[in-house]
């Protein structure tokens, strides 16, 4: 039996060939969709279709789908040498804490949870927050190549609006309080002291509870909420400027 | 447009058609996948495939997929009358606490922290503990039928081990404490503050550290493991006796 290779991520210039497949840096970029594209794991069945299964053209799910593995994006920064990106130490892993709007990290698709192995080439794994800000400043402005995990904290909830326009929950400063009986939100098994971090893929993150009521009622009549337990998140934004969350944050809909 | 039907998992005794498809129970039993076996999404390629592929035998990775969406299981009662789950309420859901070892729980494939959605068609969001006991103890003996949401709560993390057959965590009371430097644990984004749950899909929770590194260590050179973060864990197992943890928790390997 051939040794397993002892990494699995190491530098890509060393990993000629795996399995049979080439993977010097030269095949990679061959095989990587096009630009602005940043998912590279296989596009399956959108999840959570069992008895009632979703539209196919259900948008909101494609956009919310937390995808499996892990991906390479390549982020360039803005002219005034910015990533609009803050990173943040969790449990010795570094984690997307911030996405400014309109930045470079909001253009190739970077969320807020999402956690950071490696910034080129470098595995980021007991990273402080400040090493790794320092990484991304350092970087060639021209391209950072990082690889992401894609929101581990994170999953994704399905619902449907019952005839009022309703999905039961109760939403207090992006957090779920409370669930009405007999609504989609509770036969889904959404749960309280949870904080919503999408609707339909788009981050709502430090919207104001009116926002986000616009958001979930322009939302069409199946949701997919992206949650995350309300202690994992206040630890994620653990000396984070609320202010920061609230005015800066993007907002965008994820192009599909 | 045609409205949408108002809930999403209704007794399925009134969901005839949805969407054009026969719901009637008749329907579902015909589709539903040979007795013993209870996934009922869509068998799709195995996660975390991306950059250097997992061989297409890893059993581990098969049997510790969390699938999405939910599936139907259908729970027998032994000969005492018992199913050998203990169920608790988390957030107004009902979860899956503990399995015991050789119990019909355990047979049909239940697994600590999966969420109980339904049993026998009735919703079970905002039950107390203490009400989800007593509905399996009045369930019928021959058949109690329960929607379940695959571990919400926990993720995968496959790492590969090194020359030395380590994969670099060290595991204190079933519990990561510390990541080594430059290996597949850390390069794959493994946590810490995070509890083992399962390894190639077989339940360690609950063992001793010896056995647990026993596991490991006959695990294979290819190991997902299945980790919740620890403030969750200690959510889910409060009040539930550490000794029942220890000596009744099924360990077995589940069939694929």
């Amino acid at each position: 039996v051939p040794p397993e290779p002892p990494v699995l991520y190491p530098s890509l210039a060393e990993l000629e060939n795996y399995m049979g497949l080439a993977l010097t840096s030269e095949e990679i970029q061959k095989n990587l969709p096009p630009e602005g594209s940043t998912a590279l794991t296989p596009a399956g069945p959108p999840p959570g279709q069992l008895v009632a299964p979703l539209s196919g053209n259900s948008a909101g799910l494609r956009r919310a789908e937390i995808k499996p593995g892990v991906r390479e994006i390549h982020l360039c920064k803005d002219e005034r040498g910015k990533t609009g990106l803050r990173l943040k130490n969790v449990d010795e892993g570094i984690f997307v804490q911030l996405v400014k709007a309109n930045s470079p990290a909001a253009l190739v698709g970077l969320r807020f949870g999402d956690q950071v192995l490696q910034v080129d080439g470098q595995s980021c794994a007991g990273w402080s927050s400040r090493r790794a800000q320092r990484a991304l400043r350092k970087a060639a402005p021209e391209k950072i190549v990082m690889v992401v995990r894609d929101r581990p904290f994170q999953r994704t909830v399905t619902v449907h609006k019952d005839s009022t326009g309703h999905i039961g929950v109760v939403v207090k400063k992006g957090k779920i309080v409370s669930l009405a009986k007999d609504s989609s939100a509770a036969r889904n098994g959404l749960l309280t002291h949870h904080c919503l971090c999408e609707v339909n893929g788009q981050n709502v993150i430090g919207m104001k509870d009116k926002q986000l009521t616009e958001v979930l009622a322009g939302a069409g009549n199946v949701v997919t909420l992206t949650i995350i337990p309300t202690v994992i998140y206040e630890h994620m934004v653990k000396r984070l400027s609320p202010g920061l969350v609230k005015s800066a944050m993007d907002h965008s809909v994820p192009d599909l």
